[in-house]
């Protein structure tokens, strides 16, 4: 997917919402576990119940791994289920990799080749050559962290240098270098709504991941005000708000409600915007 | 494990050797191809010709995710045959996770709940609570990656603020006050020698991963003159210089023999530092 098909996904279901497949096997609810894959099973629902509400799916992998291989199969399975039953779904494998040349080969080898997703988010701390296998990939993404929404991204993010330059921007600076608007995005968080105006001076046109909306704390119209472009150039996510928005057997319901009260603020903005 | 225990591993064995697992299906011999589970019957004839020579393993995640749930069935794998057969071995997860707190605590619920590893690498871009969720496991360690040994590593890690302090600097001084010197470690490049006396100014007593060293083209010699420390406070990693040794039947023999010489290099500078 390029990004301007991703815009036209937005604007036909005028909507920039990214479902989190956060899926946790302690939070899902009790009459699941006793299928035969509950995580999957969970997640099912949760596609079902949203898909025409969202561009995007991103499966937390944390998540799946922390139950070892059948985790692994939890998430190999949904990602099939979303390509097979939804494919204008773009998804993102949050994964937050990061290593030396020939380890990141085997990541975007993993992503990419063995499970065709369409992007993977990526740590910049190594640099260039850790991102750069992921590059190599025809419409393939990588998700570069820029400003992330935790509490401890102050304490080297915003390390300044001397030129006055903070270490988030001088990120998204260098490494827009090594790639196209059209295979590369930045995660900026969304509980820092008056720094997105500081990340669009860097990064006016390309997407930015949003996490942190909902749960963390973020505003959406803080998020459209000051990061939205000309092709909308957001993909805000919500996890926890929508997928644990009911914990009995009509979670699948309430996941919908609440994928469509975000959905249709979203509407609004995009209306504001005069992109729909 | 503690640091004096891994401090008396050294000592005895002679070796402060890691032996990094970068296993690729690509690469093993032919002649394993036929097998079961290829990946895990090269690993075990690696484990079984070096394990009297190194004190620790480092499989790398990304060669096993590349596999999928295959690639997750030799990992685990691997990691109960070092813990059934070679118990005082120190094994290291290199994953580089890092993530805001509730993922990464799933990942630490991985990696040393579900697998019971020793140790788990980790990316600071996040900051302290992407951290801490590792920090609550008695007996486990975090290895947080401090100066790396690529190219990439002079993207920003060596962005330096007004007071002149460098990135990496900056990572190490403040992430060491997470934990204690039993809980966490940090990768140190090996191809940077000179670099190590300016790492040894902000954690003296601290264990340093050091990874570069064969294939990447850094200097024991060097790493021991300026990293070693008064309990050795250095795991040295080799990877493709061992594991790939030789490409056909007798790569047990030929790693056997790769190790053995960095090892008898080890006594040397072990035995010059008054250390045994």
């Amino acid at each position: 997917m390029n990004k301007q098909q991703l815009f036209e996904n937005i604007k036909r279901k005028k909507s920039f919402l990214c479902v989190g497949l956060d899926t946790d096997i302690k939070k899902i609810p009790a009459h699941l576990l006793g299928e035969e894959d509950p995580i999957f099973s969970f997640n099912k629902t949760i596609i079902d119940s949203t898909a025409d509400l969202c561009v995007a799916y991103k499966p937390n992998l944390a998540f799946y791994e922390s139950l070892g291989i059948k985790g692994w199969t939890a998430f190999e399975k949904t990602v099939q289920y979303i390509k097979t039953n939804y494919p204008d779904q773009f998804i993102i494998a949050d994964a937050k990799r990061g290593d030396i040349g020939n380890t990141s080969e085997m990541y975007a080898r993993s992503f990419f080749e063995h499970l065709d997703i369409d992007s993977v988010t990526v740590a910049p701390y190594m640099g260039e050559d850790s991102v750069r296998p992921f590059l190599v990939y025809p419409g393939k993404w990588v998700i570069v962290l820029g400003l992330t929404s935790n509490k401890g991204s102050q304490d080297f993010q915003f390390t300044t240098d001397i030129s006055g330059e903070r270490l988030f921007e001088k990120v998204m600076r260098v490494s827009q270098t090594w790639a196209t608007e059209d295979q590369m995005m930045f995660v900026v968080g969304a509980t820092q709504g008056s720094l997105f105006a500081d990340v669009r001076k860097i990064v006016p046109n390309h997407f930015l991941l949003v996490p942190g909306v909902g749960a963390q704390g973020g505003s959406l119209q803080d998020v459209a005000k000051y990061g939205m472009n000309s092709q909308c150039g957001l993909l805000v996510n919500s996890s926890r708000g929508i997928i644990y928005a009911d914990k009995g057997e009509n979670f699948g319901m309430a996941a919908r409600r609440e994928s469509q009260k975000i959905q249709e603020q979203m509407e609004i903005l995009l209306q504001e915007n005069k992109l729909i």
